[in-house]
């Protein structure tokens, strides 16, 4: 069965589905987000693109920012990010820290929120300009001039980013934090703040199935070996506490945000990116997972 | 290159390795063996095998059982099973207690320790002979009928197993453990007691790259779904503590055992076990989880 | 105002009182317990006795039992046990296992169920009877023959004690209890199982008021210095998670039991004893709570 | 024995005693302490002072000054206070962040980093200048102007404050602290770097022990039932881990600080104050706890 065929089934079946949950609330931003919007988008690496819904609508891809961060971060400085930073599952909620706590200030993996913390205490040492550095990378990886921060989410952000302040804090206190708080906390909430569409993602992360070439112009981002490792990384750690279950009934590496939006890969085939803004108790989209799920039991095409 | 060619190699390289590490000291009997012992087999979908160093010698498997039981429990109870137990990878160390009892009883996984109890609860409540059953599903994967329990073992975990005990009984505390507790230890200390060699255990996880079905009989043991969600389930819960790295740097499902082994299975081609009993800090075969990278990187092969 | 008249005007104030909570439940036997029982009673040092309402009838000591056999093993072993057992407060709920994993099986004070089950090991591990010795010990202090096992609650305790279970055998794998698990829970569960009335309790714990010397025989318990010790543990240790609500209101030192029970010691002046069977949240006599803060305040008989 | 005389004779056994732990080093103001130093003083009800050694020397009470921040609050604010804190000890180190995000950012009692920043939002949001309120209740207390806050130590502390910061930032998450992050900050370092010598603070506890009167001119500072709970407050909070050893051997409510100050209090007696910057690993000055252990058995005087 065609792909196009698929994702209009899956978006006809599921559109309007009764959803368990609610829209993302800590900040207004996101909490103004239309409950209804539902978008599906498929790039294959024929370059051929399959879209349902508001694929075309640009939300806030939030989390989802972390993989071009750790990407970026492994580009420019190489595998010894690991010294400050774990592969590990986080088997607590998103936002403990317990575990830091516990374990003197090294965080999990580069998906939990303190992880990507770091990550960006990372890109301030080594770039000079970060924000700039970063949103240039996004729009190199979509092949899109048109990606931006927006700022009012991120003034949102800094205003009620507590338990994010507590983080940096924490791990400073610890040493694994080299750089001003503040600047910390800025690139990290811009770096949340893009906004794209299903189409525009599902194209940035076309290179992970490609051993880590952007397809069009075969420009090496990342080594096959370093591709295949944050495919490994987004496989184990992208979905909060849910990582277990999406490997489960997804199979494949993926990433989500609390705006809604999921980004799965399929090693040498596609990139799917899945967007409606009702999550689950998890923090991961309701929908989202469901129809990732039909769509890799269609398709028989899980990793495992 | 040749599977066999690989092989040899690597076990050349490592086999004088020295390793940083202790074998597991916990009961007399595992203390006994010797740390030198080192194996390597693999088996692929043609009914080839490929061996080197100690890898037809018997071990004691221990947790690589659980994905047997796991199996058996999937194949006669079904997915309701995942009532009483979860699939997330577990954060902490493989024998704690503390996630136990926050989660009120139900284990995150089926290879955590507690898992494992609650699945071999489940068998005695469905199985009127569990042990000869679990056995003779092990022989029917394994294609041998020379596969037996290690009594000396089943009476050594028997007299320190009070970590064991505990989990149990908080588990029982909790209304998740059904049967007499002694019996369902008595069940887990024979699971973990099965000895195999490198041989047979590749053979017997061979199903799990053929979807679920034995490729010398085609007979279906379990359904492609179940196949795929077992290997997601190796993926993310494995390996204790250490899932994350396996994942970064082997790339394939697997599943090791404080008596040395691991196994790991590429879905479509092949089964590779390996053996060698001195452990690092997380509990996994050090020489062991060498290999596997190496095996990968160099036939560039993980599922990623 | 004497004695005798405040104790009569609060049982007639509370004695009609709509209390918040539950009795016991986890074992048949403690559920059976009459809600609307309600005894108080005081002994002072001039051997006079004050009681009101249901001050004359047995009921299941319980946790108050603790005391009894931390006495006993410290006037039989002496200061040594404190190399097995903490005397801190315990943050946790009474029977968490989280402290107890975290702390290598060293359980944080001796009233806690942990603690007292190691107290249970070390006079297991000291005298030739001891279910024999340690009831002979409480009726001494008594000054009384007629005080019992409940075998009915031994039984059940057994029956349902898989948290018991658990801590003993995680103590166990720690290295911290040296005799047989169910030798252990054998004494444990006689222990807890005596039945006192609030009068022979309030005349049990006099010697704690009198520097350790029983007032009527002038026989020396205890030494001075362990006299207070104890005094300072029930203080800081005697009420689950409600120690500091306890000293912060009423004040005294004194252990609570799930049978409803609490005794409170003023030294140099009396022992109390309250027995109302409605447990709050933590578990903790509802009604005994609320007469012995109003007790304090109207007697303005705080150590504080 | 006369006090003096007993002052006298324990300043002179440990003056040269060789002591195990360190001066706090968190901030270079605190390392910089001569670790000899060494202090007593005992003020009684009578208005009689007792020293010995460094008494009459300045250093920073640090966690002492918590005390009279409660005192404040409660005078001030009144038993609303506890909506927002707990009087539970924490069995917990002092600088955890694990129990505050267990316990939705109430603090177990005002003694802990985080109890102490609640109370300084409280005073924040009730007082105009509570910087300068704060300072002259205690030169109240003391009946002294020359009390100051040490403005190195605040910049210190402001600089190397990052666990503290974590802190409030988590309260403020669950929406327990009011004020701007920055000024709850600014208040308790500032209440942190009071400067007193042991005569001083041995005067300004004095009201403790007086029923919450100023002895010298009768003023009521809080009342009978107040005063007592602060005193119920200090024993069962008031040394972090270790207010358990504390009571046991000592048997008095007291405070201690990491710039090696402890005050105790005997009701309707006196009040004792050390000083010895040297730390246990718990945090509390080594010299300090031997000398009123030893203090209160040679005076037979504990509470308990």
């Amino acid at each position: 069965m065609p792909y196009q065929k698929i994702i209009d089934d899956l978006y006809l079946k599921y559109k309007d589905f009764k959803i368990k949950g609610k829209v993302a609330s800590y900040i207004p931003e996101l909490k103004k987000v239309d409950a209804n919007k539902f978008g599906i988008n498929l790039y294959n690496l024929q370059d051929e693109s399959f879209g349902a819904g508001n694929f075309q609508e640009k939300f806030s891809i939030q989390s989802i920012s972390k993989v071009f961060a750790l990407t970026l971060a492994l580009k420019e400085i190489g595998e010894k990010i690991w010294k400050r930073i774990g592969v590990e599952p986080s088997g607590d909620p998103f936002n403990s820290l317990v575990q830091l706590e516990f374990e003197k200030g090294i965080p999990r993996n580069p998906f939990i929120n303190a992880g990507a913390l770091v990550i960006c205490d990372l890109l301030i040492s080594k770039l000079k300009e970060p924000k700039v550095k970063l949103l240039n990378f996004v729009r190199k990886l979509a092949d899109n001039e048109d990606i931006h921060f927006n700022k009012k989410v991120v003034s949102s952000e800094k205003k009620y980013g507590f338990t994010n302040a507590a983080h940096v804090n924490l791990m400073k206190s610890f040493g694994n934090i080299k750089n001003d708080i503040d600047s910390v906390l800025d690139l990290y909430y811009h770096m949340c703040s893009i906004e794209m569409t299903c189409k525009e993602l599902s194209k940035s992360f076309l290179f992970f199935t490609n051993d880590g070439i952007l397809p069009w112009s075969k420009e090496k981002i990342v080594s096959l070996s370093v591709s295949k490792r944050i495919n490994a990384t987004m496989q184990l750690c992208g979905h909060y506490d849910e990582a277990g279950q999406f490997a489960f009934k997804v199979g494949l590496p993926g990433k989500s945000g609390v705006g809604g939006g999921i980004v799965a890969v399929h090693p040498d085939l596609y990139c799917i990116c899945t967007w409606s803004p009702v999550l689950n108790k998890k923090g991961n989209s309701y929908l989202g997972l469901k129809v990732l799920e039909e769509f890799t039991s269609l398709t028989q095409a899980s990793i495992f």
